[in-house]
């Protein structure tokens, strides 16, 4: 079984995480071709965290998970905290794998969709 | 003249300034039909401010500008302190239009993003 875990900074504003959790939604329609389980996760302020959901996937059998950093820029959260908790969580469950994607902000399409929103703006 | 303002947060790292900065000469590339202007500002830790721009464009002749917060979560920054400022420019260019598009987390295109990213890690 392979997740796709989306993981976000996390905010202290309740409407801030319900918004990462509708965006979840609207990936697991589309992506449901390329993972068996598509789900979120939160660095701070808001549940799940991201060593706690993987580890419950692993329980349910998942042996394949990429995190995806849902991050505009490669800040610390990026380059270091996501990266030592997949290291922990390697020795941890030996067998799985754990893969992270290019943060989001690496898109090359947010320029178009930049231009998008600024067309429906003017 | 009329002027896109993509407005980051601004990070204390230059280097995701940095991205912000060929973030926008990217969209000068392929914006130049809709704007005869695009620039990039701080809300904080980078310059130039957002303040400054504005008064940096009207002085050169800038007569519209839409403000497109370049933030994932409508939090504070995009509620409270963006339309803070815009109200403030208003007030003290009279004449001159300034707007505020949705946030850049609001874009529908997002979903097939965030999965292309996932493909290309996979």
């Amino acid at each position: 079984m392979k997740q796709l875990l989306l993981v976000a900074h996390g905010s202290r504003s309740s409407v801030s995480n319900d918004e990462i959790i509708e965006l979840t939604a609207t990936l697991r329609g589309k992506g449901d071709f390329f993972f068996d389980r598509i789900d979120c996760a939160f660095l701070e302020f808001a549940e799940p965290g991201v060593a706690e959901s993987i580890d419950q996937a692993v329980s349910q059998g998942v042996q394949e998970i990429l995190l995806l950093p849902y991050f505009l820029a490669a800040g610390v959260h990026v380059s270091r905290d996501l990266p030592a908790i997949a290291a922990a969580k390697r020795s941890e469950h030996a067998g799985v794998k754990i893969g992270i994607s290019a943060h989001f902000g690496a898109s090359s399409g947010i320029g178009n969709l930049l231009l998008t929103l600024a067309a429906a703006a003017s």
